[in-house]
């Protein structure tokens, strides 16, 4: 089932399976920040972030967002449908945090008045620089129409997952999601992962950091963080 | 006439008037690049670019396009009318050059598939970061009829200027606006500078650059190559 591996990121390792339009992804337990200048190996994390990804695709299956996820396979391995990957990174905020709130200089946990959603252009070697729509249509990564599309559904997830969390008494400040074409019918889905190292989630309460900025900012043991989590979500089946 | 100084830039000094509504603007020798972490002071510099903006201003006002322009005063000193400038220089490119080809990892010299309009927060603090609409109105930095205003503005400041460049055998690759709203009465106009300092003018058989370039790269000698652009300008007078 297991064929060849296809390619190594930073985060998870992606196979082929016997089926041509499904791959396999395997998450890693290493954890990177800055563009790969900080490194760790954080043992558990791989297993913590395929639960915990698997049990938002779910989610986000039953509310309509079409997605790559088929099914948890192992502990650290899931099932997914082969997209080819567009190149952005696309990043949804209801609160300034990160990059946008050092890069424009406000103040990080500044509520924003509209949620915005933020396009990168997932290039390692450029540092995944910020992109208008202009650059992406100059650079062909997307049609006009399929950017509505990722628009709309990033906005989708952004209702879905808001809500999801706000029930269990976390807020969603924001997030990065990837989106690819479905390699048997060009189809536009949700791909990638959706974890705590792709969100930032604050308690409600305490304002404790539940994702890895943790890791980033050296707040705590990460895996300790990623369980708590987990047992939230894991509660709210 | 010319009383307090307002204040000073890189390139300009401002100083009040005996008129509420208008400024002088001195144009400085100092030459400044890489967010001022190169600097020259260039004999000549100051009033070959107030010349140059001047037939500029003139050019444009002749086609239609608001600005801040009164008159020359003197060889380095033009009146204007005062704007409360906003915090945006508004980039015009018709062929990938400078930050953008460097950012997006495209080759300089790349003609554009289309006219893009980028925009920057003038912040020299945050090194003047590139940002969407989505910024723009988070910051309160202009409101979505003035974005669209200078929108249309800038597109005409590029066919007007595209044109007349084209016409002495110089391409028009890309260039910097400011606009501000008149202090008189908050209409919309273009302010500060279009010169050599502001825009890249590439000779259309040579491929010699006539603009900052000359100085950011060590070309040449500056005060020369404006003097030669003055020189092409003014033969179209
Ligand atoms: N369904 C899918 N089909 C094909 N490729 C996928 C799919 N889902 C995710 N990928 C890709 O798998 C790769 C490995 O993921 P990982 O998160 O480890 O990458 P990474 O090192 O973070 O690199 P990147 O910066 O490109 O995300 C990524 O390039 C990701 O875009
Ligand atoms: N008509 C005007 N009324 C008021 N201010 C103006 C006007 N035209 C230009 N300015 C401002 O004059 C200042 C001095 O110009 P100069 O080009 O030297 O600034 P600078 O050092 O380049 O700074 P900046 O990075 O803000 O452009 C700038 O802040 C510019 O925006
Ligand atoms: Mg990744
Ligand atoms: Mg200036």
């Amino acid at each position: 089932m297991k064929l060849a591996m296809l390619y190594e990121g930073k985060a998870k390792k992606v196979y082929k399976t016997d089926q041509p339009n499904e791959l396999l992804i395997d998450y890693k337990d290493d954890a990177t920040a800055f563009n790969a200048e900080k490194k760790a190996v954080l043992a558990g994390k791989g297993q913590l972030n395929n639960d915990i990804s698997a049990l938002i695709f779910e989610k986000l299956t039953k509310a309509g967002v079409k997605n790559h996820f088929i099914r948890k396979l192992s502990d650290t391995e899931q099932l997914v449908s082969a997209v080819t990957i567009i190149p952005l990174e696309v990043i949804v905020r209801n609160v300034a945090a990160g990059s946008m709130a050092k890069r424009l200089g406000i103040e990080e946990g500044k509520p924003l008045e509209r949620t915005i959603i933020e396009f990168c252009y997932k290039r390692d070697d450029l540092g995944d620089p910020l992109v208008t729509e202009d650059h992406i249509f100059e650079l062909g990564l997307a049609t006009t129409e399929e950017l509505q599309a990722i628009r709309q559904q990033a906005s989708k997830v952004n209702d879905v997952l808001s809500q999801y969390f706000d029930d269990l008494g976390i807020q969603l400040i924001d997030f990065k999601l990837e989106f690819g074409r479905k390699q048997e019918n060009g189809e536009l889905i949700l791909a990638d992962e959706v974890s705590p190292d792709t969100c930032r989630l604050w308690d409600k309460v305490t304002g404790e950091k539940l994702d890895k900025d943790v890791f980033r900012r050296d707040l705590g043991d990460l895996p300790t963080t990623y369980r708590k989590l987990l047992e939230r979500l894991g509660a709210a089946q």
